[in-house]
C-alpha cells in the first residue's frame, strides 16, 4: 500500500487529476485513469495527467483519458500543469517550455499574488484538410457539406487534430447530438473528425458547442476552440482575436499574423488537493 | 481562506464527501453541498455529510443532498460513517449510536486487519402505507395497479420513506425511466412516491432497480432494498434474510422476525482523503 498525492484542477469546465511523478512515481496509468476517473467510486475526472521531467524541455506531460488511452496533448490540461509548476513552486519560470506527445508546447503565466490564474498555451500553426470527393480535391473552406436533407457550410482545419467548424445563425437550436454524430461519420472524413458549431456574436466573440470525435457532447474543447476561432478569420467572420464562449467556459483565442501560430488564453483552477491509496 | 480537510467514501456506489466537524466546523453546508457535489468543477459527490459531537448518541450525521437540500437519513451513507469514525480512531466501539433526522440508528462493524469492512445498519421497523381509492382504503399489498394500459401486482411499504416494490419475471426489461416516472406520480400516492423493480433470483436473492423520487433512476438505493426485501418476505417469495443486487452493489437485508427490525449490511469503501479551501 502506497499514499500517492494528487490534486484536481480544471480549465474551462476540463477536470483532470494531476500528480507530480517525481515525488509519486506512478507504474501503471492506464489502469489508474479508468479507475479513478469514475464518478462515484473513483476520484472523478475527465483523466489522469501526469507532470514529469523532461530532458528536452522544462517539464513534461502525459494525458489519460478516462478510458485509460492516451491523449497527445490537451490545451486546458497543460495550463493547469502550468499553474501547478508555479504555484506549487516547482519553478519560478513565466515562460515555461512543456514536453507532450505532440511536441513542445511554449506556456506563458500569469501570476496575480504569488498564484497562477490564466495562462497562454501556443497551440502551434493551423494546418488544412485536403479532402476528396467525386470531382474534388483540395482544402475545405465554408464548402457546403449535406446532413441528412439540410446543407451546412463548413470548414476543415486541423489543429494537431481534425476539426470541422460550421458557423450558423443560431447555434443552440442545432441537433447536436444527431447532427454531430453524422457529420463526424461523414465518409469525407476517413479519420472521422471532431465538429464545432459556432455562431458569431461580433468581430470579436464566437458562441461555439462542440461534439468530440469518441466522445461525443462535451463542456469545452481547446483545440476545437482554436479551429473555430481560425475558421472565423479565414472567412472573414471575425478579427485575429476571438473569445469563444463553450458551455464549459471561455477561451481567448488569438492567431499571430506575423508567426502564424495560435495562441490560447484560458483559466486554470485548483478545486482541491488529495492523497489516495494504491496497491 | 480556511482549508477543510474531506474524506470521500461511497457504499453501493453511493459517494459523499464526509467533514469531521469537530475538527472542521462547517458554516454553509447548503451552499457547500452544492458546490462540492458538482463532478466537473467540484470534488464531485452525491452531497456532503457532516459528522459531529451528539449530546443523546455517540456521533452525529447530516446530509446534504447535491442540490444543497438536507435529507433525513441514508443507509450508505450511515455505514461510510461508521467506518470514519473507527478508522480514524474517533472510537474504539463497534457497536456505536449515530443521531440522525430521521432518530438514532444503531450501526455495527465489522473489522478486519483495523479497519472497518462492512457495517451493519438497523433501519427500524417497516410500517404499511395506506391509501386510499375508489371502493378501497387499507394496504397495499400485491395489489393490481395500472400504468397506462399494464397492470402490475404492487405493495406499498415505509421505511420512513415510501416505497413501491414490484416483483417481475424479467427487471432489465422493464421501462424504468417511463414506468418509474409514472407511478411515482400515480395519484394513489399523493407525496409521490419510490419505485422498485424486482426479480426474485432464489429465497435469499433478489436483483433489484431503483426509481428514486425525485432523482429518477439511481445506481442504488438502501432504503428500497430494505422494502424490497421485505415485500418479498411479506408476499411469500423470499425468505427473511436475502441479498439485494443493483447496478451499484450488494446489500444483505435481514428482516428479524423477533424484534422486527430491519437490518441492513453492506460494504462501506473510503476512496481518498483531501483538502480544499473556503473562503
Amino acid at each position: 500500500m502506497y499514499r500517492v498525492g494528487f490534486t484536481k484542477m480544471q480549465g474551462a469546465g476540463n477536470d483532470y487529476i494531476y500528480v507530480n511523478t517525481s515525488v509519486f512515481p506512478i507504474r501503471n496509468p492506464e489502469k489508474l485513469a479508468i479507475k479513478w476517473s469514475k464518478y462515484h467510486t473513483g476520484i472523478g475526472s475527465d483523466g489522469l495527467v501526469l507532470i514529469g521531467n523532461s530532458y528536452k524541455a522544462d517539464f513534461s506531460m502525459r494525458i489519460f483519458n478516462a478510458d485509460g488511452s492516451e491523449a497527445k496533448m490537451c490545451g486546458n490540461a497543460s495550463r493547469c500543469v502550468g499553474k501547478y509548476l508555479y504555484d506549487n513552486h516547482l519553478t519560478d519560470k513565466t515562460e515555461l517550455l512543456l514536453d507532450t506527445l505532440s511536441g513542445i508546447k511554449l506556456l506563458k503565466l500569469q501570476v496575480v499574488d504569488g498564484k497562477v490564474t490564466y495562462v497562454t498555451v501556443d497551440m502551434g500553426i493551423p494546418e488544412s484538410i485536403y479532402i476528396m470527393s467525386e470531382g474534388y480535391a483540395g482544402c475545405m473552406i465554408d464548402m457546403p457539406i449535406m446532413v441528412g436533407k439540410k446543407s451546412f457550410k463548413a470548414t476543415a482545419i486541423s489543429m494537431g487534430n481534425p476539426h470541422l467548424v460550421i458557423f450558423v445563425d443560431d447555434v443552440d437550436r442545432i441537433e447536436l447530438e444527431k447532427v454531430g454524430s453524422m457529420l463526424e461519420n461523414n465518409p469525407l472524413f476517413p479519420d472521422r473528425i471532431n465538429v464545432e458549431f459556432a455562431q458569431v456574436k461580433n468581430k470579436n466573440s464566437i458562441r461555439m458547442r462542440v461534439w468530440e470525435r469518441g466522445s461525443g457532447i462535451t463542456q469545452a474543447c481547446g483545440t476545437g476552440a482554436c479551429a473555430t476561432a481560425v475558421a472565423g478569420f479565414m472567412t472573414g467572420r471575425t478579427e485575429r482575436i476571438s473569445s469563444v464562449n463553450m458551455d464549459g467556459g471561455v477561451l481567448t483565442i488569438c492567431w499571430d499574423g506575423e508567426t502564424d501560430h495560435v495562441l490560447m488564453t484560458g483559466d486554470a483552477v485548483k478545486v482541491f488537493d488529495g492523497e489516495v491509496e494504491i496497491d
